[in-house]
């Protein structure tokens, strides 16, 4: 189960027939490790956001095929009768690597590691795929969001623009990762712990005679929380004035503050700066401006260029589908497989050179100077690195460069988290695993990589052991 | 329930502060009329493909909220008691109109509209958004690259790349009714019906000795669909070499076909054209070619005008995320409400013209000339339209023009589908969805509105007095 839902069957259908074969071929059995990785950051950017990992645990832990997935799937009429009834007492049985949620990562390295008999590897590729993909895409635009408003609170407003259900709660979730402050979805407050904010759309002022009264009428409901939607009919004209009267013959009275105006269409920039001034000379500079409309980092950016005095962004659509690039493109590719009682490491060549994957068990070290991540290596996971200072690493992009690592601290990256099928780290708080991303990216990311244009590529080193076994099965295997 | 979920606070946070807003201040109870519509469409296409309502007819008539709903909205602690009283034996108790699923649908007119008491009405707004903008965004998708294969067979390959879960189910779902012919996401099948198909990826071929033991292994399994990937190592110097040497050394001597062989990698035109060539010359004409690799209308129409033999696409991002534009913009605006028992219509000025909204209970008509669609016509609800020949109508983009409709037919396009939140239609087939919008595209919808590029635009026209109202309401409400 996975959050109390049957979601076995949330797989290509390939991964069954294949673990169909495995089983029936006397394959399945043999121990597998398969990388999650992706190979290129959203927006150009230089680096992503990992999330997803607790809902990958809670899928695993849970993974069972009810009676009517085996029935469904005995109707397909192309699986074994073994196979099927191994499936309805199947649990998985693999043990999980990964980064911390909230991690930077790169493009080609491992963010998920699963080292599993190969049918429990096969079986579970799609929702892994489908899950890390969807909230380490949401986490990284959100962060992207959160570091063009320098400071001002963030919302999720999107839910009504996702995609389902799933991606809206989900989404909410990787959103907080990445710093958003609150969301609007509520199922996503109960679900997760997450704050949830919100207060009327324009059909609360329509729905009255005039637009006073629904201010009124919501004033008298929520006197602590008086946040009025202003531009129903006209910001300047209309709404910024009423919400003034409502201050002065409604609020201060009675020791009450309007704590906020939201303006949701328009010239956010001038009518937040117009707004600011009337709200001002009228000795209400305390009052938040909030702003909303089809907002994105790069929109938020342009505002506060342009001075907008806007406290707070509600956020939707571009956040919860991640609109400018919504695709994370995180596969799951095999880098090793049991043979003879032995670990042999694996490559894909393919026809498209980028698609050539990195064979191995393999460990992860982010590499620190004075504090600062300067690059990461890639090892196998026995080996010992770090053992000589100068150490020399490989850049497999410009191979016949010589870096070496000089007083530097390795750190490792991945986490064993379970253990045949068992969670061995319950996951952080949802706090903090966004402190977490916080941390990283105030004190150990280079601000140069932090650009929303041209920004520093981080560095992706290989030992020189498995730079070596990579060109080996490349060439071993390009005989066909 | 949906779907034997609770998904009942699957709703933005403000659409519960408003209802608590009419509860307390006797709101509640006064019929409200919501319109969903959208105002552009997708990839700067003439048309969109609506989808979702039957999922919106789930939520509705299974929208309940559970006691822990109601415990975690009491932490809140801004919800009055006799609310949350009220909301834990609460049923929706809504009309809907709504044009059938599978319809083809344009920017403006409603696709739903909701008549309800304003507190059912409000509090449903998220949940119906969030699954009418996800399916009929995937939908019209699917539709275009279903268009742009021009009779060849697409399949859904997207669940990896999905928004969560519900994006890769509901999503295939939504793909279907736009014509694709299978999905690989083996939970839809199960759930809605939809063939389902998948054969082997990249982990099985690397998991045998070599490429031919591991096409050996596969038809032994499954000797009546031997669909091999051939670009695991080397598509023409390995992959199509293997797959024609199992042809002749095992399958034919047994009565067998090589059905099919993938290709995932690499220049797609050039290999699927050798290796047609190669099968042709081994007297497999009838081995199907399959394509994947990041497709999308656009690169399948390419794939064909370079004369690729390609039988059949794979498509997965492309589709599942509608990756070239990911947003299906459809909004809920409130159209009309009861004053001392009277519907008034209402209107939504809003600083950004584009943003003005169509006032009133509506109907829409599409009007046919010699069986095309060459316009649609909003009305209000009760309204008698054709009742002259000709019959004049305005076109809001240029009111000032001179229009009118001879010799045509009016056909209604809502029907009333839900009453008092009870389902009085139940949705038709999917087969049933997906004809029927390949009926409308084949026979009613002009060839120059599918063109990808500066298609024809769909007139919506207005009658008089609708138009009229709208004046009315835009000039009295400017007051503010």
């Amino acid at each position: 189960m996975f959050y109390g839902r049957n979601e076995a069957l949330m797989t290509d259908l390939y991964e069954l027939t294949m673990a169909n074969g495995y089983f029936q071929t006397g394959n399945a059995e043999r121990k597998a490790v398969f990388d999650v990785f992706y190979r290129d950051n959203p927006d150009n950017a230089s680096y992503s956001v990992f999330a997803g990992l607790e809902d990958v645990l809670q899928f695993l832990s849970g993974l069972s095929f009810a009676k009517d997935d085996i029935d469904y799937l005995r109707s397909l009429g192309i699986f074994s009768d073994a196979f099927l009834a191994y499936l309805a007492d199947y649990r998985f049985r693999g043990d999980v690597y990964a980064f911390r949620e909230g991690s930077i990562v790169y493009p080609e390295e491992p963010l998920v590691t699963i080292v599993a008999p190969l049918l429990d590897a096969q079986i579970v590729e799609t929702a892994i795929l489908s899950l890390i993909n969807h909230e380490s895409l949401i986490a990284t635009k959100a962060n992207r969001i959160v570091l063009a408003a320098k400071g001002r609170a963030v919302s999720d407003f999107g839910a009504r623009r996702s995609h389902g259900f799933d991606a809206a709660v989900f989404g909410a979730k990787a959103s907080y990762i990445g710093g958003v402050q609150s969301t609007a979805t509520v199922l996503a407050g109960k679900k997760f712990g997450i704050p949830v904010s919100g207060t009327m759309a324009h059909s609360f002022v329509m729905a009255f005679e005039n637009e006073y009264d629904a201010f009124l009428a919501y004033s008298k409901i929520y006197p602590d929380n008086v946040v009025l939607l202003i531009d129903t009919y006209d910001v300047l004209g209309s709404g910024i004035q009423n919400a003034i009267k409502l201050a002065q013959e409604y609020l201060h009275p009675r020791g009450l503050k309007l704590k906020g105006v939201r303006i949701d269409s328009g010239d956010l920039a001038y009518l937040s700066k117009k707004c600011w001034k009337i709200l001002d000379q009228n000795n209400l500079e305390e009052t938040k401006i909030i702003a909303s409309n089809a907002l994105d980092e790069y929109k938020i950016r342009s505002l506060i260029d342009q001075g907008a005095m806007i406290d707070s962004f509600g956020v939707g659509e571009n956040l919860i589908t991640s609109k400018s690039n919504p695709v994370f493109g995180a596969v799951y590719k095999l880098a090793a497989i049991e043979k003879d009682g032995k670990l042999v490491n694996k490559v894909k060549l393919s026809n498209t050179v980028e698609k050539i994957t990195t064979p191995g068990f393999k460990e992860i070290y982010r590499v620190y100077s004075n504090g600062k991540a300067i690059a990461d290596l890639l090892s196998f996971k026995e080996e010992i690195v770090g053992n000589a200072d100068p150490y020399p690493v490989i850049y497999p992009r410009k191979p016949w460069k010589q870096i070496s690592f000089s007083d530097v601290e390795y750190r490792k990256m991945h986490q064993k988290v379970m253990e045949e099928g068992k969670v061995l780290i319950p996951s952080p708080s949802m706090q903090e695993r966004r402190d977490f991303l916080r941390y990283q990216v105030e004190n150990e990311l280079w601000e140069e990589e932090q650009r929303f244009e041209y920004p520093h590529i981080h560095y992706l080193d290989f030992t020189k052991s498995l730079y070596e076994e990579k060109l080996r099965l490349v060439k071993e295997n390009s005989n066909g």
